[in-house]
């Protein structure tokens, strides 16, 4: 049987649709925050949920705790990821910023545990118009302040709610992700194994870095509750500006929250991720003393470090994944992997550049720095790299076009329903924690999945800013998309959130 | 030992418990809904739990199923009910509108069972500085849409939270209400009732009769996703212009719900308490279809009536309450009432009239008509009567004061901070169903509890339209709050909001 996606139910019904989840969403905290305190709004969501393989869910799921492992061991190698980045340190100063904590804090350090939350994105990638010819592909590794693991739990029931209440007129299986129960699940691992580390009279708390003027706060606030509730332990959200009023060292290098005299046990980041977020020299300073502190950093800036493109460039050079996990495990990996070079003077950068003249319709340039909207398209590539002197090339990295199948749904946004052609980005979160010292791995889990979904713009290359939403996986039954295949690209994190 | 309420931590901590508050309540639903689809406002609520009496709230949970086998005594007396209406629907439009349905929907009907979902209010009395003069005394008895029930579970748990969290720094116990479980259970059993009385080859649903512009419809979807969840009953929420195009009855009578082609069980009315709920002949033509056909009616137009102060004040005459229960449970109810007389030519018209006249200081004068702000208060109640037709005079009761007494707290609404002394209002919920043909009983339930608060206006009787918030109640374990005492009113309900 085939079924038509996304279904036309009619307009009444589709009105009654989008009431429908903005009333859940409203009554289940799936909101970001409104203009002011007390006011929320629905998070954009879509109407449907998207069709996807089963085959790619599960692949990225299973590979996850792969993906952990391999960056366990390329963290663990601190000399090689800081020597890595030297190249990309001379000309951002935000590398920069980050080695310099890391090495000022290097000789401070009394926790010999380290731990993360991760989430690794794919964009599904079709070599032909056949449904079997899909693959999920890589877009990038994330392994600092990765966000809505707490909504995702949420938009899945929601598309489940939908499903049971006869509202949406779909057929097949919405599974509900366990992001929200499994990153709690991991920060909690991380408080338990810091109490064998120390003897602190009262239980201590994980800290939340969070930015001043945050509007997903819902999603960390999720995580907070779950942490009280299921595991009884207390989270405070607080800013670099209010860690360095209210958080001090003590003499056994212990954080201590002043507002409750407790301890902190982790210090989980949903800031420090961007340039934006350290305006002073006072923000600096702040992270120096939260990584030099015997709490357990999520992560430590060495990690957030391996996270960057560079990074994630070397590791697809079939010689260099081999010096941290062993064949098999690289040629599993390998299997979500595009293409990617420097275009340094490297013999690796060479061929890049060569390529990115010679073929650009095949490839996306992408700035190292993090942040939509910077990526070079296709034949756009050529004109903007003879715009620039040439040792400014080494700034990109040159990536292989993902080719996305094409398909279609409907976003509920500020009130407003928008249709059209849209592009699905898998996110699967993972959580760590090792020992340093050792390299013993404690904990390596996949930790659910997230759907986002992102209108294409009229510029087939780009996704518009700011009609990225959250979205749930409708596993088919007898649900059958259409697929005319059309290339997309790798896209931008959802405008104006984290990560 | 002696601890101050409300508690004064500091303006930081003030500040912080206030945000966290927010970031719950948007966090869980607790919300009204905003200017547009998708936009949400946090409820207003108290900043700590409002301390209560133990045996004030026990005696309000124990005597709600006498309450409701009271009124299930009554209603089943319809020609006596609808006897002593004739007077109030002399000059009372609505009632007599009411009455008219009832009277036309009679012969009509197929369906012997019938529900309610009630609420009796209190506020607590003081005779005397001691806590131990404190009871609760009955307000009002109310008999159709009741609201706050789904969130009153909320603002429980929410309170119980801070108190966890370790945010609010009161001393005591916070219970949860389980208002929002009971009434969906309430309902369910209304509907797996209607089920033993119909053959339908599909499951019926209950239809939610609300307000085009209502806000405060998280409170209704709450009830209606709990049904679906734990009873795998499905609920729609239509207004009486949208049943008037979507619902019809069949050839055996039934309610069918036309965009699904799904019977009816159960109609429950969260509208249609208020002339201004039926603006067109259409509305009123619509009750008496929904009136008229097999489903059963939460609450009939009968126990509408029922609901008046007209019965509520015969009620609290001695002989006329022991015509519908016996002289122990009369006994009992007796403990909650304060003495009310009307204004009629009656002999007891003549008592109040006197009263009113002679002693005002000591007494509330309320019209028939719900909706607040209306009631007359001591010194100003001889002016108001001498201004007025003597013929006019049995339009109004005359209700003894309730003295409450003097508590102070917090409440945060619209992002604000609001401090002053207030009167908190128990409301106890009850579910009951029973057969009209046979009088049997077949659910009578105390269903939870909702503790509203309200903030005194310079005004010492009136209370100050739209300062109302939800509450929880605080047990005491050491906590003592202030107390002198000081002549409050019996208040009306939250402003703008249902019943």
């Amino acid at each position: 049987m085939l079924v038509r996606f996304p279904p036309s139910p009619g307009e009444w019904q589709e009105k009654h649709l989008k009431a429908g989840i903005e009333d859940w969403e409203l009554a289940h905290g799936v909101v970001l925050q409104g203009e002011r305190p007390g006011i929320a709004k629905a998070l954009p969501v879509t109407m449907y949920p998207s069709p996807f393989s089963r085959s790619g869910l599960s692949l990225g799921l299973e590979i996850q705790t792969l993906y952990n492992a391999l960056y366990h061991s390329v963290i663990n190698d601190s000399n090689w990821v800081i020597e890595q980045l030297r190249g990309t340190a001379k000309y951002d100063q935000f590398t920069r910023n980050l080695i310099e904590i890391f090495e000022k804090s290097l000789p401070k350090r009394t926790q010999k545990l380290t731990g993360g939350i991760f989430r690794s994105d794919y964009l599904v990638h079709e070599l032909s118009a056949s449904k079997e010819s899909r693959q999920i592909k890589q877009v990038e590794f994330n392994t600092v302040s990765v966000s809505f693991g707490g909504l995702s739990t949420k938009v899945t029931e929601l598309h489940r709610f939908l499903c049971e209440n006869g509202l949406n007129y779909v057929h097949g299986d919405v599974n509900v992700s366990p992001s929200l129960q499994e990153i709690a699940s991991g920060l909690a691992a991380m408080h338990n194994a810091y109490l064998k580390t120390s003897n602190d009279s009262q239980p201590p708390l994980i800290l939340f870095v969070v930015q001043p003027d945050e509007t997903n706060v819902i999603d960390q606030k999720l995580i907070e509750y779950e942490l009280l509730e299921k595991h009884e332990i207390l989270g405070r959200r607080v800013t670099f500006e209010q860690i360095s009023r209210q958080v001090v060292l003590d003499e056994h290098n212990r954080l201590v929250y002043l507002p409750r005299g407790q301890v902190v046990s982790v210090v989980y980041y949903r800031a420090g991720y961007s340039p934006a977020d350290y305006p002073s020299e006072m923000e600096w300073e702040t992270r120096l003393l939260l990584e030099s502190s015997h709490a357990i950093q999520c992560p430590s800036v060495l990690t957030q470090l391996a996270g960057s493109k560079k990074i994630q460039e070397l590791l697809t050079h079939p010689d260099i994944i081999r010096q941290f996990v062993d064949n098999e495990k690289a040629e599993q990996l390998e299997k979500t992997f595009v293409k990617m070079w420097p275009l340094d003077d490297s013999e690796l950068g060479l061929e890049g550049q060569l390529l990115a003249i010679s073929e650009p319709e095949g490839f996306v340039l992408k700035p190292q720095r993090e942040g939509g909207g910077n990526n070079v398209y296709r034949e756009k590539i050529v004109p903007f790299l003879k715009n620039m002197p040439k040792h400014e090339w080494s700034a990109y990295t040159l990536m292989e076009l993902i080719q996305t199948p094409k398909v279609s749904n409907k976003i509920v946004r500020d009130g407003e329903l928008i249709s059209g052609n849209v592009v699905n980005e898998l996110g699967v979160f993972g959580t760590v924690l090792w020992d340093l010292e050792s390299g013993e791995e404690l904990m390596n889990t996949q930790a659910g999945w997230l759907l986002r979904t992102k209108l294409q713009s009229s510029d087939e290359g780009g996704v518009a800013a700011g009609y990225g939403c959250i979205d749930a996986i409708l596993l088919p039954e007898n649900t059958h998309a259409s697929h005319e295949p059309s290339r997309r690209t790798t896209s931008d994190s959802l405008a104006n959130l984290e990560i």
